[in-house]
């Protein structure tokens, strides 16, 4: 087996190209690691008397360790140092894209398979997901070779996936046999795919999203019974105040006589999807109805849904809450295992770690940290100067990592070093000292105004048209004059968001328009996609005037802080999305059909069928709202989640199939009850630790001592230019500074988050402090972690 | 003055019955004082060296500032005698209700003013209304009597009613001789009625939640800012994008072709109302375009509408937090004035305030609180029995009084008095464990559920009619039962909601059902009216399932314990309703005509109006979605806040008016955005205080007092009657107890608060009370009260 992942890794690793120098090394180093383990792995297990001269194993297995205890991984991994080699390889980044790649492929093969948007013969489709099929029993396979053989079956995803794998060959199989003698046959086990993507070991924050859901159910449930029982009552209310009145819909049919109908009616009205028409009836044969609407829509749209809010947000804090405080102790722990591998006795009773293994075990850890930066940390953990550091200053390495600290390097711009005197002329001196000036801001703010009224006028006017180039020699200037002033690399920096935003846009919207210009002229027409593109890249120049408005910013900056989150709800919302368009489309494909306005069917004007003749569906040109393949049935999905005239879209599935207001229902009651508010939920908490919580006691320790060797940057001085500036070289380039600073510098880049598990620390910090330091000194606790390595 | 404001107290205030024996006893004591005070005025004087030997005048004065601290009121008023006996029928319980009977009679013309509902002659409301400003002068009046001069030009609610009431004074008088002489006029002033509910003495909490709204805007137009520009961006991409495609809408109009309408059609698309439809025809087009519409919704709709509650909850929570804390501290010192009045030298330098005179205060400011309820009370104060307390102890006070102690005793049952021995023999006894015994309630919630199926078939069969009459006997048997089981006053008592809800219910049942067979029997034909009111009392019993199932009475409780504070709400949007209403009646009034069926209008199908001819509003039947008069224009506006159809609504303005896009855009903006939000806001944070904040400090050291006298309800025994049990009365029945309990016993209704400033006060109080320790330290602030007083 392990020969099979080192092939793996040799043939389908190493042809993707290493991210950076620093990555490559840190490859380097572990294989370096792991042939130590293979050579000396009897002689120098960690089981052994290795505590006192730490090896180069020790180091492995603490560097584990931390990386683990720093991205949040509960892999209870096998010590051994086969395992131990086994594991690193299990973590590497690229074998976790390609599970990733690999799940996606499975995901999509939907496209491809009947109904399809792009049909293929079934054994394409068969052939690639065997072959994911495979990928995932390979990884699954690794997987039980890192952690003991016991913990692997009781983990409950492990199984998840097993199953999942069997059932989908086991349909595979049926469907491939059924298909081929003529029959029938449903593709059930579609449903399952999405679930790998919540059971595969990265998965954390998902899974954790869905346990959080679980946990809030049975509050969820009680208050739902309740709105349950309000719709009841209202239900039989109206059926006896206007079952009797001989009153008609707009559509001449029978209002309100009908139970079933008039529960799912007033359903449909809490969506406010129905509003004012279900009332209309009611309210023209008498005025004082109103008030019964109105006292329904009050209570069970107002106040039940703002219950609906406060329930699931209360119950995933809560549950968030206790998740959160179980990965802090849990990420304690690796970190006293870490220690006990690498602890000396130190003066006294105290264990301690040496300044000597701490530079190295951070080394491993993380190669591309500079020398600085590493002094600067244990300067923190080490507060005394005694060159060890004990228990608690060593635990708290992995969150002194994730603190992004940036190291600026003052460098000379390339010009002055090639050109010295024509730099530093006043002219030029001077042209610097304007860009850098808040006026040049305010021009280009006004010229981006001036720009959009132009992109707003009609583009096919020859002066305009002409305008746009002016406008994009404009925009290329401001970039080059930039480029001048400010060092290219400090400018191009990895994190220097609105300037790489500027020169992408810019330069793509000349290439473009030089495209577009040639095609012109050679062929006489312009083509739409093209112009398309271009005029797309036109209109997104203009979100640069919200970088110069710094409230505007900050709104920004949080909305872009909490990023990473609203991609896990991306990835909840695309289960469950996934499932339920693979069991509508089982159930509704066909049963609608969008025809070009050119086909000779019939039932053209409705949708195909004779059964939707005269609907509002059709009459709305509702007919490409179908479950005939995937992308319709996303779009389709989406319509429904955002509520409006759901129940016009659900009729038409109705027509055939009375199952369908289940169907919808269960699907409204899922996403826009659960999901929905938690996501509301979410973005609402993220604003409120934004508001309130300040930054974290390790960094406030970090900055202090940032302050205390005068390497800080002054915020005052530098613009938001030096602001977002990062650079995580290794190398230290020639210092030289005219204002006498230190040539390098530290920030701390506080309103970042490496990780979605440290924003969601951060969230709940206040409630956890005090039980960490319990924590600390809870003698059982360290037990069971010594016990354990 | 002094002899008019006594004048019209008499004329008005005493024909109203008076509540109940406690407050006329209340009253009169008052008078009393006022009485002394007149007498003795210049006298006992509170400046003169009243502090040893406290007067009547004092204790007067004491009270009022005691019970203005319990109830929050911030009236800076004179402490001469003359002005607190003025203050005090200022701030009496009949003069309040006057002005806001007036106020609403002045809110109410709206429905006799062109255009009427019901119509009357423009002198006849005129009149109404003078009478209505008389009112609330003479209310202004009395105030500028009570406190100084200099403060009261200085308030600028004083200075809102002067105005109010002059302008309207104005346009009556323009109304009236420009209608006389035929010119058109319009009754602007109308616009101006509801700030009298904003701007009264009494309207603290809606100034408080409008001064929340102020303090926030700031902030929420950052934000809205940004969405604008998002959405703008979205618009000119979209008129790029699909402008030139030759694309038409459903109703052959062109597709995103006007920069203006584009904005207007997307910022529908962020209230969901145009959903599906507004994408159609690029959806239909092309699949790809689905995409623009999918980043629109989840920036715009999803995204930065949560961001608008997150900052508007934020914010609200905020000033609310400084609002509370504002309140808190003039709570105090008023307190310390109350403190300054009643002090006397105790032991050492320490001021100290005496039992007795304690006593004599709590009487005067709470005449209904029983001897032993006052006792525990002091008990509490008293920690040390000295039987004097400091200035901390004081303060304390309103808080004491505003915690609801239920005194509960145990009275024997009338028929156990009157009947012994039937009443204790066997087969009563068994009787009575029977009704108490949980399966007499499992039982009836049967009969319930069965009677809900029976309500749902058809009344006209006789069987089920038959049925009907049987469910009622068996619901007064169960009444009747409860009565012979518990004491009926027990049973009957203030806050027995379920008794009261069950029997009022039933009897009202029994008696619509009589009423409706006599008139069958005597006329052959059925009253509708009459029927609806029994159906609806039919299916009103049913909720009393809800009781019997504690999750839902938990959270049942948590909503009606919001109620109040939701009325507040409910002024809010009576204000901000009543404004755009009247906006909106003078735009819009028959612009659109609802024509009843029978109509020989040419237009009947079209609303009257040939612009109407074939548009969706006609189609849908919405005609009588208009402004024509304040009922359909309440009714209209309640429409456009569930947003639903609302650009529908609207296209019906907008055909004869322009500026009605602006109009139902900004009321949009206002209420849904805005006031919806805040609701919102608060349902969440009243929902998270049930869940989080225990007992309050003060409430727990009753509750241990209570405990340590052995004198508490032990909930394990008592069912839920006994749960809510409450009565107020002041004299000792006979007590008697078969158990050896005290035949007095105390609870402590922690679950509901006296005011809804008690409500807010818990909110925010885990964040209050350390600060509140700072001001009882602080010198200066004591200084200030004292000097002041």
């Amino acid at each position: 087996m392990q020969r099979f992942a080192w092939s793996l890794w040799l043939s389908v690793v190493v042809p993707l190209r290493f991210k950076t120098a620093a990555e490559l090394w840190k490859v380097h180093k572990c294989t370096q690691c792991i042939m130590l383990i293979q050579n000396y792995g009897t002689l120098c297990s960690p089981h052994g008397d290795a505590h006192h001269n730490s090896s180069s194993i020790d180091f492995c297995l603490a560097a584990v360790y931390v990386s683990d205890a720093q991205f949040n991984r509960n892999i209870f991994f096998d010590t051994s140092p086969q395992a131990v080699s086994l594991y690193l390889l299990y973590n590497h980044w690229a074998m976790q894209m390609i599970v990733y790649v690999f799940i996606f492929v499975d995901l999509a093969l939907a496209l491809f398979e009947d109904p399809a948007v792009i049909p293929m013969p079934i054994w394409g489709t068969s052939l690639v997901e065997m072959i994911c099929l495979i990928v995932f029993t390979a990884r699954l396979f690794h997987y039980a070779k890192v952690i003991p053989r016991i913990r692997f079956w009781k983990d409950p995803k492990n199984i998840c996936i097993i199953v999942i794998i069997l059932l989908s060959l086991i349909d595979i199989i049926i469907y491939g046999s059924l298909k081929s003698t003529g029959y029938n046959a449903v593709r059930w086990s579609r449903v399952l795919r999405p679930l790998l993507l919540v059971n595969v070991t990265e998965g954390r924050q998902l899974r954790r999203a869905f346990r959080s859901i679980r946990n809030a159910l049975p509050q969820i449930l009680y208050v739902f019974f309740l709105f349950m029982f309000s719709m009841l009552l209202f239900s039989l209310m109206a059926l006896k105040l206007f079952g009797k009145r001989n009153l008609f819909t707009v559509d001449g049919e029978p209002y309100f006589t009908n139970f079933l109908d008039i529960v799912f009616d007033l359903y449909v009205l809490v969506t406010t999807a129905n509003s004012p028409d279900v009332m209309m009836p009611a309210y023209n044969y008498n005025s004082f109805f109103a008030l019964f609407f109105i006292l329904y829509i009050l209570i069970n749209t107002y106040i039940f849904m703002s219950v609906f809010l406060a329930v699931v947000y209360n119950n995933y804090k809560k549950h968030l809450k206790e998740e959160v405080r179980q990965l802090v102790k849990s990420k304690r722990q690796k970190m006293l295992r870490a220690f006990a591998v690498l602890q000396q006795p130190g003066s006294g009773e105290e264990l301690v770690v040496s300044q000597e293994n701490w530079n190295q075990l951070v080394h491993l850890v993380q190669p591309d940290i500079s020398n600085a930066h590493r002094e600067l940390l244990w300067s923190i953990s080490d507060d005394c100067n005694k060159s060890h550091i004990g228990k608690l200053a060593f635990v708290q390495l992995p969150d002194l990592l994730n603190i992004q600290v940036i190291t600026m390097k003052s460098r000379p711009h390339p010009l002055h070093i090639w050109f010295p005197l024509l730099y530093d002329s006043s002219v030029s001196r001077l042209l610097r000292h304007a860009v850098k000036h808040k006026a040049f801001v305010y021009i280009y703010d006004l010229i981006i105004l001036v720009n959009a009224i132009f992109i707003g006028l009609d583009e096919e006017n020859p002066l305009i048209a002409y305008a746009e180039w002016a406008f994009l020699a404009l925009y290329l200037l401001e970039i080059l004059l930039k480029l001048y002033t400010w060092e290219p690399r400090a400018f191009f920096a990895k994190h220097q968001f609105w300037n790489w935003f500027d020169s992408v846009i810019i330069v793509a919207a000349l290439v473009g328009a030089i495209v577009n210009l040639c095609i012109k002229s050679s062929d006489g027409y312009t083509s739409r996609q093209i112009l398309d593109i271009v005029l797309i890249l036109r209109v997104l120049r203009l979100i640069r005037v919200v970088d110069s408005i710094k409230r505007f910013r900050t709104i920004i900056n949080t909305l872009i802080k909490i990023g990473p989150t609203i991609l896990t709800f991306g990835q909840l919302i695309l289960v469950v999305y996934y499932i339920f368009a693979m069991v509508g489309m089982e159930l509704f494909k066909e049963k609608v059909k969008y025809l070009e306005a050119d086909s000779t069917d019939p039932y053209k004007d409705s949708c195909g069928t004779p059964l939707l003749r005269g609907t509002t569906f059709a009459k709305n040109n509702y007919c490409k709202n179908n479950f005939n393949n995937v992308v319709s049935s996303f779009i389709l999905l989406l319509e429904l989640t955002v509520v409006n005239q759901w129940h016009d879209i659900l009729s038409a599935s109705a027509v055939s199939h009375v199952s369908a207001r289940l169907f919808f229902v269960f699907f409204h009651i899922v996403v826009v009850i659960i999901i929905i508010n938690i996501f509301v939920a979410f973005i609402l908490e993220a604003f409120f630790v934004e508001y309130t919580v300040e930054k974290s006691d390790l960094q406030t320790s970090l900055e202090k001592k940032i302050e205390e060797l005068e390497l800080s940057v002054d915020n005052e001085h530098d613009n938001n230019l030096v602001d977002d500036m990062e650079t995580n070289e290794n190398d230290m380039g020639p210092s030289e500074n005219a204002k006498g600073k230190p040539s390098l510098m530290f920030k701390i880049a506080s309103k970042r988050y490496k990780t979605v598990d440290g924003l969601l620390q951060r969230m709940f910090e206040a409630d956890l402090s005090l039980e960490d330091a319990d924590d600390m000194d809870d003698p059982n606790f360290s037990n069971i972690t010594f016990d354990s390595v």
